[in-house]
């Protein structure tokens, strides 16, 4: 395994501060001694970045493909080396990681697919009018071009699926942006063997070295990543703090740039008053084993539920009870992560109009699933309940009638998601409820639990502020590819100078708007 | 005319404080006496704003291009009345109002269209594979949806394209986003008779009245606007240093907001050796007309051009002072802009090494056209050479040989627009340099001039910072209707409950990505 930052694709360690990874399980240190990465060497990296840029930005989707499906190829080839560090990194069990190993696999290869068909770089012609009056119109050509480098900081909670090979870089790669990855503290090793297989993979499609680089390092070797004016984008996935740290360091450069950080959310759900009615025990355990999943280490993971009061309602908390109390608990992330939730936790309990319905003790960095209660005049008078709790808890807050429920509603903060549980019946009444969701969150759900995230193009992982600092932009999904590109105009371009994809002939045979009519021609 | 702030559609006046415009041509006050908004009539109007989003969110394709158009018919209802107060309050030609009368509508009516047509909204939808194996998928639409309200900031030197009406209020009002106006304070009569031509058009349409607000003031008024939570987004059009400050106040929100700032920059035109030597004079004829194109007060206005140092450029130099000394002077459109133009003209002729090779004066508010020249290497070495100078000036940069000019380009600030002057031959020659033009600037231009931005669906307007305050939008063409709305997924959501762009039978009829195919089913 590389212990050292990965430059140009070479082993690099001028600096002197070591870190290493934790074993959450057995509370060990791994022995795996990690160089910090110093400046000269972040600066070293984004030049590279930049020189590699040059050359990457003009290869072909075709071989952006082989690219992205070599790094694929090159990660299962880890077998269980991979899993095996993942597993011993993240205390998360080995059918998750095997899960996630499988996810960014695939995410690779559908980026890889999206490239090679090509029309993702939006290509509009409107040609010449040299008749025009009064005046003739030029011809005027427009497509996706890529940012050029960009720095991804890897998530906590996602050793693979959004770290080092996952979704923000597979998108960057995508668009045609070389990476600098910032490794996490928490998962050196895995984030090492991974680095190493795209080291490979570019290696094996002849590409500059410099498209791909690991750093190793804590929150000034992310700040000075962010930093240099040669990266141009950033995406982040992690806390607020640190994402909008970063958002005010990249907005405060002398020239500003995108920072996507997706910052996590209460995803609020909001069960209606007949499906409580009807499917009461089930609905509690649905909602209790999305809490809890992976140790409720979710940005999707849902922190409120949203209730009428009733006797149903109360029947309802009985059956969640239940369902809470059978819940495993599971190994969290990390010892800080672990401390946060406890306190967190607690914190919640001695607020104004809290009571814990279920709170028990866990063994060691386990956490043990936790349900509150509040009423809907306590909760909208601390807007510090609306802090999201990264663990396996939530709260229900209890509205005294639908009015008062709107109203909490309209005071949410922006979510990631938000979700409805109703019949047909509830649906209608709660119509308003439905639009007023599709405000406050990236995504609406009907009769179903927020975690389980799809990678398709018709997912929106990306709501409003706090959740997301950029809300017109998603981090999964094919769309994730438009953070890292942006639109030139190419006006009266001779035909042998123009992008193949601007070419007459259309010689890729993608979608393209021409004179305002969408067609393969 | 009304001389009030517009706010829910009728005339306020809280404040004191009185402004008045100028004419630049008599350089006398104009009678009208315009009231400045109280943070309160500025609250009042983003208050009424959201509450008309929840009903104007939900409005057609349809209604919104009756609305669009109506306001366009309003535009050209007002008559010379309007023409008069435009030329009256900027100093601009008559027959330069009238196009920009025609832009403004005809913009209008393109957005009327686009919304009409609907498949702007980007609808993309994955059906349930409740078969698929290890995990069923669910049903997920997303489309686009409008942010909430927008306040627009109008541009001093288009009165109409790019203030009350339009590009910016176009494209938000089309996207279903309510919007707020800072009136430019040199142009307050033409901006009350457009505000007056929308409020009628929203009651003839029976919409909201809080759909469109237009608040008199300075800086303070501006400020305000941005800082008021209601507000989602913000359109501006004028400085750098103006630009940069909103942006800057926008994120330091609690929750930052996206500002669409075209701050301006230098275009610069590269004018290739074999061109040089076959089109010398007709090329400079052009140039000087487009460097004083409206007397240079346009945003691509070319204020550099670079050559590579030889006789034949000596020749094109001479050429081009010819043309410039048979160039009229053209009034400002306000003594602070035309003594900003004095001031950046001296500033620049006492740089080090460069030489004036065309400066007079000229009468009053007027502005000679000028004409500067400077080594690359004295360019190279002063960051200060690359403001735009606001006003009829360009400076002619001379490069050693290709080597340099390359450098030059490579030290170039992002651009709205880059321009090759070139044969087929030096086209060929200089391939790596239009790659990098693409990488500095939003619209690369071949043999023409940066000045005339077509409104079209290719046109790109919006290039790196410090030229836009994001590269990856447009503020001209139909595109710009991106920045005002933001995806949103529904998941398993109920057909009933489906906005009408995503209902299975898609009874709009238009362009939607299904599982993964582009179709109109």
């Amino acid at each position: 395994m590389i212990t050292e930052n990965i430059i140009n694709g070479k082993p690099s360690s001028k600096g002197k501060t070591i870190i290493q990874s934790w074993n959450p399980v057995t509370q060990d240190k791994l022995p795996e001694k990690f160089v910090v990465a110093t400046d000269e060497e972040v600066n070293s990296a984004c030049s590279k970045a930049y020189s590699a840029h040059k050359v990457y930005r003009n290869k072909s989707g075709k071989d952006k493909a082989q690219f992205l499906r070599t790094i694929a190829d090159e990660i299962e080839t880890l077998g269980d080396v991979l899993i095996n560090r993942a597993v011993a990194e993240t205390g998360l069990p080995q059918g998750r990681i095997l899960g996630e190993r499988g996810r960014t696999c695939s995410q690779l290869r559908l980026f890889a697919d999206l490239v090679e068909e090509g029309s993702w770089v939006n290509a509009i012609i409107d040609e010449a009018l040299p008749e025009r009056e009064p005046l003739p119109r030029v011809d005027i050509r427009k497509m996706l071009k890529p940012l050029g480098p960009v720095a991804v900081f890897t998530a906590s909670n996602f050793p693979l699926a959004f770290s080092t090979a996952g979704g923000d870089t597979a998108s960057a790669l995508a668009a045609g942006c070389p990476v600098i990855v910032k490794s996490h503290p928490s998962h050196l090793g895995t984030n090492a063997l991974v680095a190493e297989a795209i080291v490979k993979a570019a290696e094996k499609c002849g590409l500059p070295s410099g498209v791909f680089a690991s750093l190793n390092g804590e929150i000034e070797t992310g700040q000075q990543l962010v930093r240099n004016s040669l990266v141009k984008a950033v995406g982040f996935t992690g806390s607020f703090t640190g994402g909008r740290a970063l958002f005010d360091l990249a907005n405060n450069r002398a020239e500003p740039i995108p920072v996507y950080a997706e910052m996590g959310s209460n995803n609020p759900i909001f069960i209606l008053n007949e499906k409580l009615k009807i499917d009461s025990q089930p609905m509690a355990e649905t909602i209790a084993n999305s809490v809890n999943l992976g140790a409720g280490q979710f940005c999707t993971n849902p922190g409120i539920l949203m209730l009428e009061q009733s006797e149903m309602a109360q029947a309802f908390l009985k059956d969640l009870t239940k369902a809470f109390e059978s819940l495993p608990s599971d190994i969290m992330l990390g010892e800080g992560i672990h401390y946060k939730y406890l306190h967190q936790k607690d914190a919640f309990s001695n607020s104004n109009g809290v009571s814990m319905l279920v709170d028990c003790n866990a063994e060691s960095w386990k956490a043990a699933p936790a349900l509150a209660t509040v009423s809907a005049s306590d909760f909208f008078n601390n807007k510090q309940l609306q802090e999201e709790v990264f663990g396996p808890f939530t709260m229900a807050v209890l509205c005294k009638d639908k009015t008062e429920m709107e109203q909490v509603a309209h005071k949410l903060n922006g979510q990631l998601t938000a979700t409805m549980m109703g019949t047909e019946t509830d649906f209608e009444e709660y119509k308003d409820l439905a639009e007023l969701l599709a405000e406050k969150a990236g995504r609406v759900i009907f009769n179903g639990v927020p975690t389980g995230v799809e990678v398709c193009p018709a997912m929106h992982h990306g709501g409003p502020f706090p959740s997301t600092s950029s809300s017109l932009f998603t981090s999964v999904g094919t769309d994730a590819i438009k953070r890292f590109a942006r639109p030139v105009a190419f006006q009266n371009m001779p035909e042998s100078l123009l992008p193949v994809e601007l070419k007459k002939s259309n010689p890729l045979g993608i979608w393209r708007m021409v004179n305002g009519e969408m067609g393969k021609s």
